[in-house]
């Protein structure tokens, strides 16, 4: 199952061959973790207690067109709320691992070290969205210079295929363990994966994903080339399409660059590079650096009619 | 359900403003149809003998990952193989509506008026890859010329909820009817939508489609863009992804320009741009317009392990 890798005592390496990270998701354990989570090599059977079918969370919300609903595996998992008495969510969730011209997590590498901070001893790395996941998870431990990217339908797959969805969700919102994605473990973070940017390559038994956001991201962002001769839809017009849809969430499309941090019920836009925020029924809006985007973990917004 | 449009006596129009097509997909009858095909009106339920589940087609592949197996909805429909003593399949996949400098179908239209040839009294439009089935259909009757593309997941979903894969299947495979898709219409008369560049808007049943050929095809393929500072994968390297896959069948990357023409065994490139072709574990492929791709209609290409 996911890979622990040992983290730097900084938390994060100053040097970029030893940095951590990959562009599927992270799980920061601020101290010793329980044993559900100390499994150390890959594909190992996920632990008992992990195994069950989730069990719906509470308040979880069901969307329209995501998947199956109310029954067995695919169960809906939208729910942003964390628990009243658990420690504040804590997330990173970066557009992309690599940007041009810098190193593997160059551009992000800052906040990923202030927010890891100096308790995290270890880092669980789940290699889940790319085929080989041993190589993965060993570039993991050792650097993470020249990592592509991975396939957001595989990485969901495969946790609901070892019954994880329901575990990370607890540890996250309940116990505050913090949570670091990147491209496709930013997607799995939200309410469903139906903005990726990727191809259906394996079939989720439903597109709900973990919900520790009650909105979703396209990462990659990507403005219309006005160059272009390519006749494909823009990214904008397919989060519009996704927006005919009833009951649809908001969409934070954050270009390569940008990042939002969530610590608790407040979400700042990190990087340099701004992002799009689509609403239903109303037309996007440009947002620089900085911008807090707390509304959005608040439920009124999460599905707008 | 689907639109009926009338075609003009000489199958397909002279002028632009006349000509037919969609982004979505048609079924073309050679002569008066069944009482299952003469429905005019959206959204009109499908006659009740397309409503069942869909039986398993005679020799029907199912993929792993692409969906559920065996049971129920969603149901493998991947085989590519007509009936012995039925006309021969005859299929037109466009990859695009509309080439950049071209009116609406521009590009196709003498490929189009050909296949259609002078039999064709009317064109059986199915809507479901955009939102506003009326206003698509509407559109359908009366011109084709700035009509966006569709989505693949919600034409597939709608198929499936309408049950009308297996009807289709039918008409194309052991009736000869002819079938012209392009785009999101192209994509779901392959084996699956796996390789769609859509985003997952609605889910599907199951990601197997029509299964009208034994391979799929990636429309609007695009080739890498040198000068790009964009991080996202490739096309090239989603596909790469797909084929990390098992069994998974070979990938036909059509650029905007292209188009296959398939007459029962026979397949033929069209069109001005070429394709690009993927098969499991090979290096791809450049192909020129008039290439013959026969072979990939034999079975024994369909799912190289």
């Amino acid at each position: 199952m996911a890979q622990a890798v040992r983290a730097s005592p900084g938390g994060f390496s100053t040097s970029p061959h030893r940095s951590i990270g990959s562009s599927a998701s992270w799980l920061n354990r601020p101290e010793e973790s329980s044993a559900a989570w100390r499994t150390q090599g890959s594909r190992q059977a996920p632990p008992r207690s992990c195994r069950g079918r989730p069990p719906r969370a509470r308040g979880a919300a069901e969307l329209p067109g995501a998947g199956p609903r109310g029954r067995g595996r695919g169960r809906a998992l939208a729910s942003a709320r964390p628990a009243p008495m658990g420690a504040p969510r804590r997330l990173l969730l970066v557009s992309n691992s690599t940007l041009r011209g810098g190193g593997y997590l160059g551009h992000c590498e800052q906040q990923v070290r202030r927010f890891l901070g100096q308790k995290v001893k270890r880092v669980l790395f789940i290699p889940y969205a790319l085929h080989d996941r041993d190589a993965y998870a060993k570039t993991a431990r050792e650097k993470f210079e020249s990592l592509g990217g991975g396939n957001t339908f595989r990485l969901l797959k495969a946790l609901y295929d070892n019954s994880l969805l329901q575990e990370i969700r607890k540890r996250v919102l309940e116990d505050g363990i913090p949570y670091v994605g990147s491209s496709a473990g930013t997607n799995v973070a939200t309410v469903s994966i139906s903005t990726t940017n990727d191809m259906p390559i394996v079939y989720p038994p439903s597109l709900l994903a973990l919900g520790l956001v009650p909105f979703n991201i396209n990462p990659h962002y990507l403005d219309p080339d006005v160059n272009s001769t390519h006749m494909g839809e823009t990214r904008a017009e397919r989060i519009l399409q996704y927006h005919e849809e009833p009951n649809t969430p908001p969409v934070l499309g954050l270009r390569e660059g940008a990042m939002l941090l969530v610590e608790g019920d407040k979400a700042t836009l990190q990087g340099v590079t701004g992002a799009r925020l689509f609403l239903r029924g109303e037309k996007p809006t440009e947002h620089e650096p900085g911008t807090d985007f707390s509304f959005l973990l608040t439920d009124s917004n999460s599905q707008k009619p």
